[in-house]
């Protein structure tokens, strides 16, 4: 059998193929279209759980779920001049139905401004519509012509979460941005997912958006992943849809607006950041199946039917009290094997029981995350469950906390982020001018592929220095190899 | 102000139209694509609700979800003769990433068996993996040439629910046929959706199936509609994506499948089957608000105060008890106005609260479906909500069958079927020889559109004679015009 690959460092890539494909969770590239997978019922429930977690942070706020027409037609995709110039090489077009070909050439979404935009100009006329939020969970398509990867660089991205929204002023919509990192940070906080958030440099706008909020986090590679984005869109949309709102002061004006989106790499970020060399460890509040209720065959038949019926009591319990258990009753594996399998799969605990157990009325507690067993009576179960499980939640988050700062470094020179990026990349934050010009020639002299942006609020920079120019420096830029 | 369309009869289409958009549930004819529409805040929450009956029914029997790539390569398609014959005439055809032409054509689905088939061949192998029961909710796309509908033709049909299974023997899968009919009656059944089963002619199977059942209701105006097939496909996918299975005797054998299907038509039916003159009518278990507490305003300032401050003590008692509930406390907008807007989007219960309620410690409940008005105390507010939205939504199933059953009719002869269907249509049941020739017949010969197909089981036909060649009939024929 060959070795499975290690999570950290170079073989990441393959790890990460490796758990998606024996964990049933994702299946890729295997199916006949490149750059796009499959959802097996595992990873579709990780992803559900995800997805509700976000669903709930987005309505209680207001926002609500909306679903739009997946094809775009030429005109209205191109009268955005700068957004179609982000996106025109990467459009998917629709130009035949039948043996017919069509009037008018029909894109699949790229993303959905223009076509919420133009709704939005005949739902919306007054101040006292607004400001309304709207998003939806749907498929977007590019033929993406880089290397493609599960749920990281995809030409059908699942499971594209874009919220967007429609405001008075200026100030309205600058507001909302801040709700919108607001509600990100928390949706990442829960999931264990750590990030740091940047404003994108300005040639790395959203296409079409006065600016643009990043949120990157770190893989095991060392390698930064953008896993949300946040856009002030200004006016953008609505002047060339003519959105026109009447204001509270009695005037016209077009409306303003945002969008923010979320990915299938949310997922990938779950399952890379938690995992470890034997395969997915996953948050509890994510988790399919959060315990695993393994018997141990006794001496004789006798034994091994109480033991049976001992497991399956537990699981009731646990079913009844509303954890999500499972108990693998089958009789021909053995518990190593089924060990092994849950393992994999990131359940994060699993309870083992056997004649020992079954003698003292007690049980035996596996965490996947440290590898530890302890020992509980049989009547403490759900309240070691319930605490393990909220201990497995905390430490989880913790530890991603603890790797991605060591992944955040600082260089004050060319030859120190070189250094940083060469050994073991992650993000590295160096003093700059501002200028394009001196950001270009950072990324080339350091080996990073980009530069993620700056930070939101800029702290006493003090005596430091561009290490292009050697101006004094106005910010901080964040730079790093990336997906 | 133009009349309000009436539900009933001829004016069904302007009715359900007006419905739609005015109840804010979906946009449909104004989205620059034709045969698309837009899923509003309001119609999202109700076609959420009603999936989720649905997903709850899948589930508990023992259906996994899973979600497949939109795009299937033009060889995959191709691949199984009858099937590209049945969809080639509607297939939307990719061609294009950015500016340069595909190497290879893509489908967006019109329908998942070839994409499913495919992967599972990769994925199941051993009967021990069997029966395995998958589903998906996505988009389906289909090249309507016929004049396209709201939620009942469409191009892009966004909630194509999809079971796939796939089973051991002939047997496995005709028995799964069974439990598909069963999950569906009691979805339409939790839904007051009537409907008549009957099995499909077999020139009217689903392309490549060994034979089809499928789910009509008929629409307030008289025409039957399809909300949901089940079909039996025997080997014709896995033969030709090579499914093989090893079977539990030790042979070989390529699997067996069934697939089901309901659409967006099930939101038209709730919406249609219930709604009256003034609006919709929504059945309880689907209504994303069921309760409007409304207040009405008193003699002066301070009276109104409190009767605000009641209503909004009502309304938070009922989110408590968990009633899906709403307390419009408005000013500026009277109280008519309101009953109105809630009217429309078919709230089935409305509480209103005025200074008479206020002194009596009183509510006054409205039903949406009767038009009463019935008295309550404040003290019985949650026993009175939850015994009258019980009763309303037993009352509207049980109006809606009533309804319904006055479709069905049953005629000997030609003259007689042709009475019915141009008079109020709805589904007649003729004495059939079975020969697709004298079907032909009595289909143009009555004005009915199509032949909806045979029962299930057929009760003993007497001395009943086939209208056309005079043999005996060896079933019974439905027929009705359609959608």
């Amino acid at each position: 059998m060959e070795k499975t690959p290690s999570r950290k460092g170079e073989t990441f890539g393959r790890w990460f193929d490796w758990v998606l494909s024996e964990a049933e969770i994702y299946d890729y590239g295997r199916y006949p279209v490149k750059g796009v997978g499959v959802w097996m019922p595992y990873g579709f429930k990780i992803r559900e759980k995800a997805l509700n977690l976000l669903r709930s942070l987005l309505n209680s706020s207001g926002h609500e779920e909306i679903l739009f027409p997946l094809l775009i037609t030429e005109d209205m995709i191109r009268k955005e001049g700068e957004h179609i110039k982000g996106f025109e090489d990467e459009v998917f077009w629709v130009t035949h139905g039948g043996l017919d070909p069509l009037d008018v050439k029909l894109a699949l979404r790229p993303t959905s401004e223009v076509a919420i935009t133009y709704m939005e100009t005949l739902w919306y006329k007054s101040y006292r519509q607004l400001p309304k939020k709207l998003y939806q969970v749907v498929s977007i398509f590019r033929h993406e012509t880089k290397a493609t990867r599960p749920m990281i660089r995809l030409r059908e991205v699942t499971t594209f979460k874009e919220a967007h929204t429609l405001h008075e002023s200026f100030e309205d919509a600058d507001r909302q941005v801040k709700e919108a990192i607001e509600i990100y940070s928390r949706f990442f906080d829960e999931l264990g997912i750590p990030y740091i958030v940047s404003k994108r440099p300005e040639w790395d706008r959203f296409p079409g958006a006065l600016y643009t909020i990043a949120f990157d986090t770190v893989l095991p590679d060392g390698r930064a992943l953008q896993i949300g984005t946040v856009h002030h869109l200004g006016q953008t949309f609505t002047r060339v849809f003519e959105t026109i709102i009447h204001r509270r002061d009695g005037s016209q004006d077009y409306g303003w607006q945002t969008s923010y989106g979320v990915s299938d790499r949310v997922i990938a970020s779950i399952i890379s950041i938690h995992g470890d060399d034997r395969g997915a460890i996953l948050l509890p509040n994510v988790a399919p199946i959060q315990v695993a209720v393994i018997p141990i065959p006794g001496q004789s038949e006798a034994e091994t039917d109480l033991v049976w019926r001992y497991a399956s009591e537990i699981d009731s319990e646990l079913k009844r009290s509303g954890f999500a258990s499972i108990a693998d009753l089958d009789r021909e594996k053995k518990p190593v094997e089924k060990y092994y399998y849950y393992e994999i799969k990131g359940v994060p605990l699993r309870i083992e029981v056997g004649p020992k157990e079954l003698r003292e009325n007690s049980i035996t507690i596996f965490r996947r995350d440290t590898f530890t067993r302890t020992k509980a009576t049989r009547g403490e179960l759900t309240r070691v469950v319930k605490e393990t499980l909220e201990d497995v939640e905390k430490s989880m988050r913790k530890k991603a906390w603890e790797e991605f700062r060591t992944y955040i470094r600082q260089a004050r020179t060319i030859d120190e982020a070189a250094d940083i990026i060469s050994s073991r990349s992650g993000i590295v934050e160096i003093p700059w001018c501002g200028r394009e010009k001196c950001a270009a020639e950072i990324i080339e002299k350091t080996g990073a592929s980009k530069m993620l942006g700056t930070p939101l609020e800029i702290k006493d920079l003090g005596d430091l220095r561009c290490p292009v120019c050697g101006e004094k420096a106005r910010t901080i830029a964040r730079i790093a190899k990336t997906y």
